[in-house]
This record gives C-alpha cells, sequence and structure tokens, in this order.
C-alpha cells in the first residue's frame, strides 16, 4: 500500500461541544499510527498541527527515535517513526504529495467519520482504488472528529466502522488499526 | 460476540531481553481496549495483574469514569469502563467466567503472539467457535508480549496479524482493534 498515505489532523477539529480547536499531539497517537503505517507498507504517515510548539514536540519525539537513543534501544521503533512528516497544514500535505510524482487530479484524499455522511465510500470500494495503484490520503482526525470544513474538502469519506451499531466511540489509534486491516484485507 | 472475553495480562509477560516481569499498566490500553469491548459487544474485559498498588490504580481509573465525575463528563466513556474488571491471575478470570454459567472444559483460552506456533489456530476458526456459542477468552499481553508458561496453558494460540509481513510490530492496542474487528467481520 505504498500509494496509500495517512495524515492525523490536530486542525480543525472538534470539541466535545462540537467547536473548532487545534488539539494537542498524544504521544502514543504516533507511535501507534507509526507502527500501523510500517506494518502495513503504508507510502507516509504525516502529523498535521499549525501549533508550532507541537511541531517541535513531534520532531523532538521522532529524531529520539530515528536519530538519537531510541533508535539504538529500539530499532524496530526507529522504523515505525521514521514514517512521519510533520507539517501545519493539510494544503502543505497536499503538496508534497504531490511534489511525490502525482498531479492534485490524482490525489484522492478520504475523510474518515464515526458518522455517515452522503458522500460515504466503502472501505472495499476504496481498497479497490488503492489496488488500481492511485495515490489516495487518509484523514484521521484526533479530538473529537475533524471539522465539517475539512469533511467538505474531501474528495469522499470513509463509511463509519460500525454503521450498524448503536456504539462507535473508537479512539483513533483502533480507529486506524481497523480502517489499514480492512484495506490491506485480501478479498 | 457476549461468549467472547478479553484478558489483558500484566503478568507474566516479556521485556525485550526476554525476561519474565509485571508490566506496568497503561492508562490508554485501558481505554482503548474498553471501547473496543463495548463497539464489538464483547462480554467481558478482564485487566490482570498481581500487584496491589496496580490493581488499586486501575480501580481508581475506572471508579472515576463509572461512578465518578468521569461518567457525567462523557457517559460513553462510562459505558465502556463499565467493561473493567480488575483481576490478580489468569486462574481467578477463568474462575469468574466459569462461574458465570460455563464448566472449565466449555472455556477456550486463546492467547495471542505476534510469533508463529505449532499450535496456531487462524482468525476464521475462531470466528466459527464463536459463532457456535462457546464461551472464549481472549489473552493479550503487555510489555513484550505473554510469557511462554502462559502461552502453554493457553487451549491454543491466535496466529499472527501479519504473519506473511516483515515487521510485526504493533501495539497491543492495535492487536486487539485488528483481531476483534477480524472475529466480528461477516464472512
Amino acid at each position: 500500500m505504498r500509494n496509500l498515505h495517512l495524515a492525523l489532523i490536530h486542525h480543525p477539529v472538534l470539541n466535545r461541544n462540537g467547536r473548532i480547536i487545534s488539539s494537542a499531539v498524544t504521544n502514543l497517537d504516533l507511535h501507534d499510527i507509526a507502527r500501523l503505517a510500517r506494518t502495513y507498507g503504508v507510502g507516509s504517515f504525516f502529523v498535521v498541527t499549525p501549533l508550532e510548539d507541537q511541531q517541535q514536540l513531534v520532531e523532538r519525539l521522532v529524531g529520539h527515535w530515528t536519530r538519537g537513543a531510541g533508535g539504538a534501544y529500539n530499532p524496530d521503533r526507529k522504523q515505525a517513526l521514521e514514517k512521519i512528516t510533520v507539517r501545519a497544514t493539510l494544503a502543505e500535505v497536499v503538496d508534497d504529495l504531490m511534489g511525490a510524482g502525482g498531479s492534485a487530479s490524482d490525489l484522492l484524499t478520504v475523510a474518515t467519520s464515526a458518522r455517515c455522511h452522503d458522500r460515504s465510500i466503502s472501505c472495499d470500494r476504496l481498497r479497490q482504488i488503492i489496488g488500481e495503484n492511485r495515490s489516495c490520503l487518509l484523514l484521521f482526525g484526533t479530538a473529537w472528529g475533524l471539522a465539517d470544513s475539512l469533511l467538505g474538502q474531501a474528495d469522499a469519506i470513509l463509511a463509519p466502522i460500525r454503521a450498524n451499531g448503536t456504539y462507535n466511540h473508537l479512539s483513533v489509534r483502533s480507529a486506524a488499526a481497523i480502517i489499514l486491516d480492512r484495506l490491506a484485507r485480501a478479498e
């Protein structure tokens, strides 16, 4: 799944009251999703935050595991954290991926959400698109999920993990694990 | 999957040098796996640690979300954390589940591992067994995984998530997410 890329969005996301916020970076989000990205052979994993101190925090953390003492202590973790790139905005991520060989219209951005939306596509359909070698960027929201403005910007929205369940409150770490496993599944 | 139960084991598990240790409880393990347990309708989620201070820590944390201020702040989290029961040993968990209506021979204990073992069973096979309504207890190891003594005690060992990949270093949170989703999958 080299043509699949992940972005963990810290702004604009919602708080529990539905207000738009910039969330703080959670250390274990980075570790868990980087390890998933490495396990499933994903192209890249972008951590997106406009807050400079948070960007620096992520850079320092990634540096510890990729160039510092952490890499010697745990080489497996080094391989995972090397997947991480910090960017301020989604637009910067899209620029990066277009620069890496694609054109804007080639890149399919797919938002994830715990709710159903009109423009939902299934995991099966997205797996098919990835199989056709098109570049895809999956957007994951932190806090209470991606803001509507960001859902509106995406080319498509992935159907929620438990569309028919009455309870659908997974961590972004769990959602990323389940979605990557579903996308990698042999049909 | 009411007849499927989860146990997160903190002893005996391995450290990175293969020594047997008691690992410390990780807050996000409890939240993530409890939310998974609630989402997928699992029967119960046991947190197993022989360390009394760690047992008290888990009780306090669960109490905050189920009886304290956390439950009012976030009722969804309350529903998830209510799944948690703290026990000192695997034997206590098995006693609990047998007391809940089964006999010892009815309960199938299935260990999880990142490595291949002779007694591996596939997710497909385990899904079948759960579908036949047999009580199953899935064991997840913290730190560097379950000790051999515990793998030996289990009735079966679940095949690793990426048996054919070269990199298989997922967090226990991610592994639990992927395995539950695979077990719940309609065939």
